[in-house]
């Protein structure tokens, strides 16, 4: 028996405070602008669907930001998460690389989003809202809203995008049995959902329309909010409650990181471990540290989109936000990791990327579930299928180790297990699942 | 925030012996027999399907036994799993209770079978052995041991209970996912489940009939071995890795149970948890500690089963063993909670039993699923259906406090996780699930 591989905190080591990477970015943000005006848009611009202190958040420059009480005592539940030294995989591998995750997989919904739906409901719940509405890809963002609320005693409604709807039937019930509403979008209920119908009967959805369609219900009532499960400043913010620890956990592992890699849908798993790191590049700690965001080939918003203004959602009802995108019109292939399936990304990582922070990769569906099936025979854990992309990458990383045998020290996010893809899992093994 | 919720241990603390409970006993055990001579089996009957290393752990008097250095590595991947404090729960139940769960559902195939399955696959690759062949309820133990022979680099073979494997398709995905071939039971693969078959063809199957099949297979090859999930000294020997990971995180927490709760099929994940604290009440350390198995209403062995030697399996195959049974005939109805349809109880436990150190509660399949939703809303975690009548057994003992106003310690073993049940949850929120 050699060194820990799980490494755990106590939860007296739960992050006190949220870290903000505009603190320390080199370049300001351009604004979001009304989507009518095209004027910078206002605090009062976003407060017909979120609470004044989410919105304070989102254009905030502080650099760390305290954790309510409230939220840090949800996390308790299933904070800190384990570090884990994937030394199996590295036999496997037969690398001189040093492999490491976090493993979010471990908290109660099954992925990340807990740290964000805690404490967006908290805020909404605080501000006397009584539902919150909002759209989920694989259903792991759904399930966590549908836990949060449940957990302060408001409603939840959520559009799931259809072709997850029906390759992942499982999420729908873990929603339900939080007492969450759930349909899969396109619907006929909103005036989004059936103007894409018209179109196309057949529609696969997509994370742009299922927004759309959470918003125009959101919007209808005093009472109900809008909650979103990636993208937005703040919801990246309250995700960096992984890196935090995760900087804990490499201490004292007696490591640091020289690469560190995370799967980007709309980005918050990515930002969520890798911003805490990447404060050390901004501020000249570490120069030379690697941060990877990797993306479906699919659905490349970073490495084929453009950095424009663009909208969040298919039906044009978000801010304009200046993004790497592919259009917001853009319907991704339906692949499984159906939580990557969105057109934008993240405003802070797309600043980021355009600076040269960080750096992106793409690959495509079936390299991706090979990495998957070596993971997890090796380590045990089956992996959620956005979360493979990110150990494509950590498998590409310790092979180019292995071949000039350098021992650099790898980290990624795996954000989610993949209980509930296990559907996806079997048309994999049974070879029906393309690129 | 007050205390911890969750009791994380170091990975040094992962225990270096198991417990055998045999030393502890105020009476001997009534010997195996062997199922044509009817004499006392020895080792040498045994040794067609297991290596001699578990033969001698299933005989021993031995009170510690040391756990191989490689198991302990293996038990590395994913040990020491949480000690809970559920005070969600105890807030949603109004109850002066205190109670904890030690998660095994933290472990890689989502229960505590791994801790045998590690065991059992090193001591047959060490005895040269290719090749394992089991049985499965609910498919938990399939997983963990898949799992484990894909890490000794030995093919597996599987029979899953056709019930289950119906109710539970993700399970056989999990499985083939590492590399074990899988069937539904009663096949047309073994004379076994042909006569059963034969006589009904719709035969939903059993864990006695799987255990036939699986017996069977193993007997025709030198190199292949079978391999049980539950019932046998041996299995419950590594399952109290479990207690005795739970004895130190209940003093880390300054508490001791009154009161050890586990959900009893075969017996492995009750025993695994209880039998560490039972040493206390059989040694007089704690005289009034409560030990409680809970089993389902349908397939009630303890409650309703008599102490007499029966065989393990279906089609006799086994030694006849001392036991709580319902007949080995017995095919118990379809309910969800697969892992505890045997007709059988673990000789240990029904010794036990039989003394009067440990109690026993049954409880029908609706108001356990009742139950386990209101510990999924409580506590965020959805769990297994098996795991969830020792969820109910807590929920009474903590009502009762309530009532009396006592401030009881209750401790159960949430042994398994239900995201690969889902669909029994679908029929149960949707009014579909009797009992």
């Amino acid at each position: 028996m050699s060194q820990n591989k799980i490494i755990f905190l106590d939860q007296k080591q739960i992050p006190t405070h949220y870290y903000n990477i505009m603190a320390d970015s080199p370049v300001p943000m351009d604004p979001p602008l009304h989507p009518a005006t095209k004027q910078p848009a206002g605090p009062q611009d976003l407060a017909a669907i979120f609470p004044m202190a989410l919105i304070e958040q989102e254009m905030s420059k502080e650099r760390f930001i305290e954790i309510p009480d409230e939220v840090r005592d949800l996390y308790r539940l299933s904070r800190p998460t384990p570090l884990i030294r994937a030394a199996n995989l590295e036999q496997v591998l037969d690398t001189p690389a040093k492999i490491y995750f976090k493993y979010e997989g471990a908290n109660p919904t099954g992925s990340h989003k807990t740290n964000t739906s805690y404490a967006q409901a908290y805020y909404n719940k605080k501000a006397g809202i009584k539902k919150l509405v909002t759209e989920t890809g694989a259903g792991q963002w759904g399930s966590a809203l549908a836990m949060a609320c449940k957990h302060f005693d408001m409603e939840c409604e959520v559009f799931m995008v259809k072709v997850s709807y029906n390759q992942k039937p499982y999420r729908k019930t873990f929603m339900k049995l939080f007492g969450a509403t759930v349909h899969a979008s396109p619907t006929n209920l909103t005036q989004a959902g059936r103007n894409v119908l018209a179109e196309d009967p057949d529609s696969p959805g997509s994370l742009g329309i299922a927004i759309s369609e959470a918003i125009e219900v959101a919007v209808q009532r005093d009472d109900t909010n809008y909650s979103l499960g990636s993208v937005l400043n703040h919801v990246m913010l309250h995700q960096t409650v992984i890196g935090e620890e995760a900087r804990l956990q490499m201490e004292m592992a007696g490591d640091y990181p020289d690469v560190v890699i995370g799967c980007a849908g709309g980005g918050s798993n990515f930002a969520g471990l890798s911003f805490p790191f990447l404060r050390d590049k901004l501020t000249g700690v570490k120069k030379d540290l690697e941060v990877i965001a990797v993306e479906p080939a699919s659905c490349p918003s970073l490495t084929q989109g453009k950095f424009e203004y663009d909208f969040g959602d298919e039906a044009q009802m978000t801010p304009l936000i200046k993004m790497y995108t592919l259009g917001h019109k853009f319907i991704p292939p339906k692949i499984h990791a159906g939580g990557l399936r969105y057109h934008g990304m993240a405003p802070t990582i797309s600043l980021m990327y355009n600076i040269g922070a960080i750096s992106a990769k793409a690959y495509n569906q079936l390299e991706v579930f090979d990495a998957a099936r070596i993971f997890a025979q090796a380590e045990g854990i089956v992996p959620a299928p956005e979360s493979s992309h990110a150990i494509k990458e950590a498998i590409e990383q310790a092979l180019k180790c292995k071949e000039s045998g350098e021992a650099k020290t790898i980290l990624f996010n795996l954000s989610g297990h993949g209980f509930l893809d296990l559907g996806s899992y079997e048309m994999y093994l049974e070879n029906e699942l393309t690129n």
